[in-house]
């Protein structure tokens, strides 16, 4: 499917993919738009000009500043705005003509860009994070917790740490046994990324008390976004037990910008680790119910761009449906906006590891790398000015193009 | 101080008190109340028409549907809204004669709380849920994590779950091992409850990465109320290890319906457990700096009401603002409408257990009470259609009027 609007060969943004996100310009409030090639399409522009004519819902939604009532519309009407705007932007509809041949509307809504700054996409009311790949803990010797393989492990992260990539990091401070062994308050010495694949949900439940079915899950996701889920090593150690982690995430955790649907990511189907047994109520769905899809892992220091490792979001034993029954068995409500994510998706070998902690085995041995620049990094852990970058390579099986997810991006800014 | 409302001696709501609350009636959509006696006094009423003369604030923030534009207003300002009310409801000042003689006004905006219905009365941004009582875990035989009387341990709640007085509660199903040893799914056979005092955030840092001072922490906080956290301990139990509570908490959180400013409380003052040694960052504030508040719980079942325990609000070893301190410690944000809570509020002795884990050993010991009435009840769980209820029992050192907060009740329905 070619495109009126030039996109790159390999553009994350072809008319296959077509993520949402939220941006702003130097004239432009934040609004809502769509990522095509090295452009950004302005909803709140095509729908303040009637743009999608024929199309049965309410357009308002596209004219807020985050996409939660958007997204509360529903997986139908997302799909039929997204055929919409497949037509609208191809070189061989006559719908093109509605936006290609109107010069105005045409230069006022494709914003290049390079002119845009990218916000939260969602107002977030829960964040969650699962514990659904088991060689995250595989890989630095810990046993699996009994009910790992039974039901999808999780706890409530922090809402109000989620930010859009781009957005620095500051060091965290915290308390921590040190090296004499005594209890310490100071910056983390052991400061570190995990790489992780998050869902956000269209809507829940009617009413609270209600679950979700596995069968249903897939209906409730907006789409997808990769996700760093920070974490201070250090001062999570001390903190964890019983209560499991807290200040040692919750200073930051980062989100891409472009929330990918589902429907883009149907060709990259396939099946997670296990296929059950599991109690009746994770039973259900497709079997292929999770995506192959490699994330590249750099790390960008003074001295140069750096290749850490690959992660493979099919490296879990539980599917975002399966998440969402579980988390919704006992009747906790769920609501548009919420976020939930898969844990660090490590693979089984070093090329795979999810975070430093399993690299350097706890900082026991340094990660040394070399680019093709003949660069050399070593590390142990993050240090201040490290940039880490997470982007996503989806081999195109037909050829006719990508879909990816941007950068997911985060630099690491010494303490106050 | 003595109103021109009737207000009756063992009332929660003298001027003492004057709480804010969200409310809505068969005629009047939802808004903000104030409760003084057996009345609710509507905010939006009063704004509306221009009561507050000669306050240097935005009137608007008192007619919205959820108090946080209020709460973000800060501390100077509720005190001088506090007094104002005080001097308007009082019959003693001339003020009282805008409201108490204009009969139009009175009347529309003093509603009897039969004719009210209470709503949650901030959007809750995040809900944190923290352990600083050292007989909750020691009343069951566990040993207190290395770092408990360190830091303010805590876990993020499910900000979704929390609900108002009032609100049913639906016994969650869920994932635990049965009495033959396997993991099955059901209804949780270990429903629970746990008394926890629970605080409001006017707001919180400037940036992103800023952490709170304890002697700021004072100012940040909005005011007070009851706090149950429902929890299931068979579920519980099978999820818990490595990354906390989770679907054994977060089907429903209740909290009473009026928050009490740390104005009223001010009389209650006074030391927690503990008064250090820290680490330096949770040094300051004032030595008095929890409140000496006994809950009373109840259980009311098929066969009567009983009492079971009384929980006081000074067993702590940590204070709201040292909570505020450590919670930010590493950036985290914190945002109005953020709710902080306590942990079981447990005392050394039977009488103050705080849970029924506690009162009956995980259920290995059944608790039998009888009341006035001489009714009898034996519980080693709740049952389906038990209320549990939290009032507060707070002597009046100088006689001039009650501070309560209302009922933190919620009955358990039967799973569907």
């Amino acid at each position: 499917m070619a495109s009126w609007v030039p996109i790159e060969q390999h553009s994350d943004f072809s008319l296959q993919n077509l993520p949402f996100g939220v941006f702003s310009t130097q004239s432009l409030d934040q609004r809502i738009g769509v990522a095509v090639g090295n452009h950004v399409l302005d909803m709140k522009a095509l729908a303040h000009n009637d743009v999608f004519v024929g199309l049965d819902f309410d357009t308002a939604t596209l004219q807020k500043s985050t996409l939660n009532q958007y997204a509360a519309l529903g997986r139908d009407i997302h799909r039929s705005v997204r055929t919409f705007l497949q037509n609208l932007l191809s070189d061989k509809t006559p719908h093109a003509a509605l936006l290609r041949d109107n010069d105005r509307l045409r230069s006022a809504a494709l914003i290049s860009m390079r002119d845009v700054k990218m916000h939260l996409p969602m107002a977030v009311g829960d964040y969650t994070d699962f514990f659904v790949v088991p060689y995250h803990a595989q890989n630095v010797g810990q046993t699996l917790p009994a009910a790992f393989f039974e039901q999808p492990l999780g706890y409530h992260g922090r809402a109000s740490s989620v930010v859009v990539s781009g957005t620095p990091v500051r060091r965290p401070r915290g308390q921590f046994v040190g090296q004499d062994g005594k209890a310490t308050f100071g910056p983390s010495q052991k400061l570190d990324y995990e790489v992780e694949f998050a869902a956000f949900v269209t809507h829940g439940q009617q009413k609270m008390g209600e679950s979700i079915e596995v069968n249903d899950g897939e209906d409730l996701i907006f789409g997808f976004v990769l996700l760093n889920d920070w974490s201070a090593r250090d001062i999570q150690r001390r903190e964890t037990a019983p209560l499991g982690p807290f200040n040692g995430k919750n200073f930051c955790t980062t989100i891409s910008p472009w929330i990918v649907s589902p429907d883009a990511l149907e060709p990259y189907r396939t099946a997670p680790l296990r296929s059950g047994p599991w109690l009746p109520y994770l039973n259900g769905g497709r079997e292929d119910s999770v995506y192959d899809i490699l994330i590249q892992v750099q790390i960008q220091s003074k001295s140069g761009t750096f290749d850490v490792s690959r992660c493979n979001t099919k490296n879990v034993v539980f599917s975002f449906p399966q998440m969402l029954a579980h988390h919704t068995a006992g009747g906790c409500p769920m609501r548009t906006g919420d976020l939930i994510a898969t844990g660090t998706l490590s693979g089984a070998t070093p090329q795979e590891y999810g975070c430093l902690l399993e690299v350097t085995c706890d900082g026991a041995n340094q990660l040394k790398v070399s680019n093709a620049q003949n660069q050399e990094m070593c590390r142990t852990f993050l240090d201040d000015g490290d940039s880490v970058i997470f982007t996503t390579y989806l081999p195109r099986k037909d050829g006719i193009g990508g879909v990816g997810f941007g950068m997911c991006e985060g630099q690491i800014l010494a303490c106050h």
